[in-house]
């Protein structure tokens, strides 16, 4: 941590800033003038006070390592190349000198900060050199203490209800497995329970990729759902054609996922038959679709699809619907899990009578898996739901560091209270320049607020020459995705920026 | 490292081993006597001489961890549970205090032995610590010295002709990106080229898990292959049942893997026969399939499907082949890689004019992906073959340290010599028990040797009771996968006690 630099807490300091007729020009030159700073402490002290910006992003470094990944790595993807040992808590460096307040966070998947000290001991202790160095098969060969490390982290925090895990490597293959326990539940059920064998026809016929060995069953998704990218996972996302385009895909049903119109309260009736007929058109391709579904696949909030929002209540229906047939919930928590919604886990904000029959996580979780409601999920012999490392230890035991970084911070009532904060700004922002910050939403959703602006890519552009990194999702929104240790003076700086941003476009 | 034991070099010491009497009585007892060791040094100074054993496995300890953990996570796959932190080089420890020799190696995974110091010393360095509690997504957000570390690591080992990498998670992921990355090279063949944009009705197809935009391609694979277990590698995997059961599948094409019979210098007419009878299948089946190949993929050596190996000409062939019908090669070196088979490669041993067009990796490289022949596999487009991970740098630095010391320590050549010396014994054997090492194959395989057992099942079980963990594949083979730090006196060890299991069965 070679961090010089100012301290984030104290009462007024000195920070440079970008002028914004430089940063137009496309070049940087910085004045420092004194700003007030809240007098908080921000969790991690190695923090700047504000953004720092020494060149255009990319500078001549950046621009330099760029063009030698290029030879040997795709890189026409690439955001921001970073330097993270420079990076402190909310401020992602790069290694011309420039430092940005980060508010997409590795597409929402740092929990605690850049460099944060408590993870940097665990990562540094026997426990994880251990685990690092002697990767087990998990299903072959666990540790003796492995189920201590499950019970004093990824299942200290699992869903309520829920009380069994299958770990993973990435929210990807955490979709694709739990799609996997669905299809195999679904099977013994019509077989009549687990202890009904299979037939001579499914061995042979499975070898095949033939039914009744392969399943003619699918997995219902919502459009504008993103489940992932692997063959499975993909057949779920509806998300964008760039995802999809040219891969071969399972002829899964997809139900249209309630449009909100925003504001909320301005649009109550009409949201609320939005969302009564996704729940019809759920229910009608159930009982349709030439694949039954053996299971509903649904985010809390669709993030990569544009922070598209529904009601408790519509939720509430749908785990109802889904008893009611017999098929089961898979909630995917991959990116919305982790307290960035004010709560642990996003669904939390649903109040459900009966939980979902499985939790998929991962991102902020640094590790991935799904909790499961019970172990009559477990397939019925062993072998069926198993690969070779079937998740990681180490990612398990630095999960178990961030969930108590978590509640040592209080970290999830502290995001709750934040995004309040945050959402009252962009709201006054939004009624000062309401055409940059358009159905502005997730209120009560912690720092989980997105809105739309129809000059969406040019925005994100333009507010990295304000000091922020920022990201976007769906065709046109600018979603908001810091960090849990994000505070009231972040925000403020954020809010600062996103003016200059609006002002400049 | 609390491993007291006797360390495992010197010319002659006490080793414990256990009674065949006990060990057939399932009781566990200990004699100790006299043997010669050879007097080389372990790569690992912590290993004990020989395997230890205190008590039957489970013990009580380890069946107290069963339990335990039956309650939250999977438990009937388990072969035994281990004890990490007394484990050593070759040599697996359980909570029980019983240490068994491990030519199993958690499915072929660990390549340079449990706490190897030096990469115990690489998962403590600044450099571990910041990729562990920083991990990037590294098609957003690479860190400046990405490349440098690709090209002093994963990318020092690239296949001949493989100069690109794109990384992943593990075997399975590794094929699925490389499907995809096939499927989308082929589509942009079939539209003209790279600069032919998609069309309106792909992009609304698409969305629909429809063709055009979803294409109507496979990917041909063969019988008894194993490629991992997610929806679109699945499809291809053909080893057993039980992997595939219940889980959706693509109707892609299967041909014949020639069925090699052994000795191979009795049959090499007959094998010669059997391996065109395939290539023609193959063929036959690229010129007729309803959904036509984009890519073939192969293992060197099929490994979960019972070690099945084929002629360097029949992999010459099939190279061949693909290039004359323009259809992509993959090979899938996840479990053969990274120095078992006396080669780097596996596919080293083929002499290839022109090479594969893909190579898939995993296991002893503890990270994964695929390394491609040029550039222009890479998607027309960004955000084509994308997610939010795209590997892990924590990994690929641990595979810099693996690399490191296979080079330090010439581990591959080791291994060529050590596997040969292994061969020879264990033709020995085979000419004593015949019944007990079927179709003995793996010849200057380096250690990826394998044989047949018509008891398997008994014969792996046994193997614990003698001190040795060894694993199965396929219907009826033993596979012998030692790490690359096995040397002759582990051989002796091994072989020993094999002759054992065989009197004892």
């Amino acid at each position: 941590m070679a961090m010089a630099a100012v301290r984030g807490y104290g009462a007024a300091r000195h920070v440079a800033t970008i002028s914004p007729r430089a940063a137009v020009a496309g070049r940087s030159f910085y004045t420092s003038r004194r700003v007030h700073m809240p007098a908080v402490k921000a969790f991690n002290k190695d923090e700047p006070a504000a953004p720092v910006l020494k060149t255009s992003i990319p500078g001549p470094k950046a621009s330099e390592a760029i063009k030698e990944l290029d030879a040997v790595f795709e890189t026409r993807s690439i955001n921001m190349i970073a330097d993270y040992t420079q990076s402190a808590g909310n401020y992602i460096a790069d290694p011309d000198g420039n430092v940005l307040l980060d508010v997409y966070a590795q597409i929402a998947s740092i929990p605690v900060g850049y460099n944060n000290s408590e993870l940097r001991k665990i990562a540094s202790t026997p426990e994880m050199i251990d685990a690092i160095v002697n990767r087990p098969a998990l299903g072959n060969f666990p540790s003796h203490n492995w189920a201590e490390l499950l019970k004093s982290g990824v299942l200290k925090v699992a869903p309520k209800g829920l009380d069994n895990v299958y770990t993973a490597m990435a929210g990807s293959d955490a979709n694709e497995i739990a799609y996997k326990a669905a299809f195999m539940y679904r099977r013994q059920q019509e077989r009549g329970g687990p202890e009904v064998d299979f037939t001579a026809q499914e061995l042979e016929t499975v070898m095949n990729n033939q039914s009744p060995g392969s399943a003619q069953l699918s997995i219902l998704s919502f459009k504008t759902s993103f489940h992932g990218r692997l063959f499975g996972c993909l057949s779920t996302t509806r998300s964008k054609p760039i995802h999809k385009l040219d891969i071969p895909a399972f002829d899964w049903p997809q139900a249209t996922f309630p449009q909100l119109k925003y504001p909320l309260e301005q649009h109550v009736e009409e949201n609320a038959k939005a969302e009564q007929a996704s729940l019809d058109e759920v229910e009608h391709l159930i009982k349709t679709w030439h694949l039954p579904p053996a299971a509903v696949v649904v985010e809390p909030i669709q993030s990569e699809g544009g922070d598209n929002h529904a009601s408790p209540a519509f939720f509430q229906k749908l785990r109802a619907l889904t008893t009611k047939h017999n098929i089961l919930l898979i909630v995917d928590e991959v990116q919305t899990g982790v307290g960035a919604t004010g709560k642990f886990w996003a669904h939390d904000h649903w109040n459900l009578q009966e939980p979902p029959d499985m939790v998929t996580f991962s991102k902020k979780a640094q590790t991935a898996g799904y909790y499961y409601r019970s172990k009559d999920l477990r397939p019925n012999k062993p072998y069926r739901q198993f690969n070779t490392w079937m998740g990681d230890p180490s990612k398990v035991l630095l999960f178990r560091g961030i969930i108590d970084e978590i509640e040592r911070h209080d970290l999830v009532n502290h995001t709750a209270k934040v995004g309040d904060y945050l959402y009252g700004k962009l709201e006054s922002l939004a009624g000062k320049y309401p055409e940059h910050f358009q159905n502005l939403r997730g209120k009560g959703q912690g720092t989980f607020i997105a809105f739309d602006n129809p000059k969406r890519d040019a925005f994100l552009a333009k507010a990295k020459t304000f000091g922020i990194n920022i990201g976007g999702s769906g065709a046109e929104a600018v979603r908001l995705r810091p960090m849990l240790i994000f505070q009231e003076h972040h925000a403020d700086i954020l809010i600062e920026a996103l003016e200059k941003v609006a002002k400049a476009l």
